[in-house]
């Protein structure tokens, strides 16, 4: 790697370092009159930054991108619009920093506040998708976070020009300019070299394929907040109601398959599959959806055109209009496959028994587990966050939708009269 | 590596894996009748416990290890009494576990329960206290966590007798037998392959010195709770109460010089240092405490032996009797003196100055904020936490000291009727 990119890489790191100690003081309107000169920069800007976008529109095209891979990283007015009110929403969110989440007096008279505060910087690892850029910064910024952006290289330019309409917003502002940075290089190495700066950078969130991701926990000696994978399971128990059951499991495959909160395997209890799979399979076939069934579905659905499912697609997060159906003899067998296939997202039980709906909720090992609910809620809009910066599959920190609170830290405030021991 | 060897760690950490999961939905009185079967094997064990205790004593004092080393392995009776009575507190201790942390009914009906829960399995990698052993098991298996314990070479027949008596008293009880696990090879490329079983083992906490937690830190690809160091700094404000200040000072150095939460720099407002500083020197030098100063605080302490300062002094932690001291023209100049310095740990201001004392908390980034109080309250017990596992200087996750809540994640339990879009 060359010296120049290292201390390039460096420097930008520790910039957001000393940013990231003015901005965990700033007041809540000094940074809501920050996210909203962004928003008008955005606004302001539409011809320059559609400009921008454009050439990255043509390079894509010229380098024979899928035509989803090219949507994906197109503004329009609308997709600008977006992002503009996406930033208002942020303004209007109440600020995460400075709650006394937790208060105690100690019998030596120390009083003991813990204090929410921001964690200091975070980098933000991501794709193609250039609204992430301006999603990102701003939900950092209201959290009193720097952040450091490392986007994709086909939207490098529609980036800068985004970075560039951040930067000038900020420096018009009260807000420090180095609080919002661009990678302004999509050299691996220098994601590489940023991915070891642990004195400078706190946090590490990358969005994106399961392939980024992987790279980025692999390579990072800075802590990292992920999701691999979503693998969601509907359990539909032997006292399910099978209307409800019908419902969710429809909806949840076919309603939006391309997203991470989709199910991709329907387990059914042996004691009702006979009354309940044939009416669901009949609804998802209508719905162009294909059903890779274990052997004992596969003898219920005679009517209907399946394939063999193997563990391998049980494990498979398809993403698109493909659905497991597995077949069990009971309870604890589901909660053995949920924890075995899961992919620690999002699970389901369908039941009206409280008993082992509470067994199903207290054993799967997953950041959200539901009852008598799609699993496609896990969002952090549904749970009433207000906002989103993404989903942790993890243990650590955060678990399940993000907002800006999960962007926060915490320290004790500890105050005394003189106490030495 | 040998084969053999991957396997055996693998092998050791898929049962803990699947032990957690049972481990999980454990009844508070089913982990504490086991935390008292532990207790009890310990004494009634001593005898064994203490003839493998001198094997490794044995061995410490052929290979010529410090005095200071050897006393931190030994056994003894009361230190076998001090475990057992370390794990009896943890009964009397409230379950962390399944606790509604926060609950809120959405406008479509669900209800979302963020729910506490154990963090899974838990790597300790300690070195040669062999009542890590004990008390971090005790704390693990309370908070409804698998662990996985890797000791220090010198101190592994102690902890393989530790971990047999452990092991008999689980299988006694209604707890998994894989529970607890100890790793039963000191081999360092053992070491170095649970650090990537990141689909079994989710979270790691190494306990001891700098280069432990650093090879720990750098080699895992399992997210790590640490701590460093304790550089903590004590800041006597040009409004301090210098009576107050002295006390804090001079016990906060030499109370107990070999800890983290000891201080390491004496930072001092230039306006009162001349009333201040020599008389408290004078109490440092009377308790044999070496000074380490910058220029100005030499010209102020003539009468004193002491020496110069460096940026190397203030970046140590000493855990020993030598204190840096470093006057200061402002607040401004103390806070980016210890936010330069300081290792996140523990810092204070001694002040009657409320204002100021209020930007010191706010602005200095560190786990534990003082004003008017010795940083050597940063601790678990002195926090009311019941017990501590260690202290984080981390940011994510938790940060502070670490009781059995900060043990745990949480996850999210949706109780619907119906509700699919």
């Amino acid at each position: 790697m060359s010296n120049d990119i290292r201390s390039l890489i460096e420097d930008l790191a520790k910039k957001a370092k000393q940013a990231s100690l003015e901005l965990a003081g700033a007041s809540t309107s000094d940074k809501n009159d920050a996210l909203q000169a962004i928003a008008r920069g955005l606004e302001s800007n539409r011809k320059i930054l559609l400009e921008e976008n454009q050439k990255d529109i043509d390079a894509a095209e010229e380098n024979g991108l899928s035509e989803a891979m090219v949507d994906r990283l197109r503004l329009t007015h609308e997709r600008i619009d977006g992002m503009v009110q996406g930033l208002r929403q942020l303004i209007s969110l109440p600020d995460p920093v400075g709650l006394v989440i937790e208060e105690k007096k100690r019998p030596n008279g120390l009083s003991i506040q813990k204090v929410r505060t921001p964690i200091g910087v975070i980098g933000i690892i991501y794709e193609s998708r250039p609204n992430v850029t301006i999603d990102c910064a701003g939900l950092c910024l209201k959290s009193g976070n720097a952040s450091i952006l490392r986007g994709g290289k086909e939207s490098l330019h529609s980036n800068r020009a985004l970075a560039s309409v951040i930067g000038q917003a900020l420096a018009d502002s009260p807000i420090p300019e180095d609080s919002v940075q661009l990678v302004p290089t999509i050299d691996r190495e220098a994601l590489n070299h940023l991915l070891t700066l642990d004195e400078y950078v706190h946090c590490i969130i990358p969005r994106g394929g399961e392939g980024l991701i992987r790279f980025v926990a692999e390579n990072s000696r800075i802590p990292v907040i992920k999701h691999y994978k979503g693998v969601c399971n509907l359990f539909v128990d032997a006292e399910a109601d099978l209307e409800i059951a019908r419902q969710i499991a429809v909806s949840s495959k076919c309603g939006r398959p391309g997203v991470c909160n989709a199910i991709e395997n329907l387990i059914v209890d042996e004691k009702i599959a006979p009354a309940f799979l044939p009416e669901c399979a009949k609804e998802l076939v209508e719905q162009d959806c294909e059903l890779l069934v274990d052997e004992k579905a596969a003898s219920l659905l005679g009517d209907f055109p399946t394939k063999p499912a193997t563990d391998e697609h049980y494990d498979e997060e398809f993403l698109d209009l493909r659905l497991s159906i597995k077949i069990v003899a009971s309870l604890d067998e589901a909660i053995s496959f949920v924890n075995r296939f899961g992919s620690g997202h999002s699970e389901s039980i369908i039941t009206k028994n409280k008993k082992r709906a509470e067994r199903f909720l207290r054993e799967v090992d997953a950041s959200s587990v539901y009852w008598n609910a799609s699993t496609r809620f896990t969002d952090g809009f549904e749970f009433g966050l207000g906002a989103e910066i993404g989903i942790s599959t993890d243990r650590l920190h955060a678990r399940g939708p993000m907002g800006l609170e999960e962007l926060c830290t915490y320290k004790y405030w500890v105050t005394g009269n003189g106490q030495w021991k």
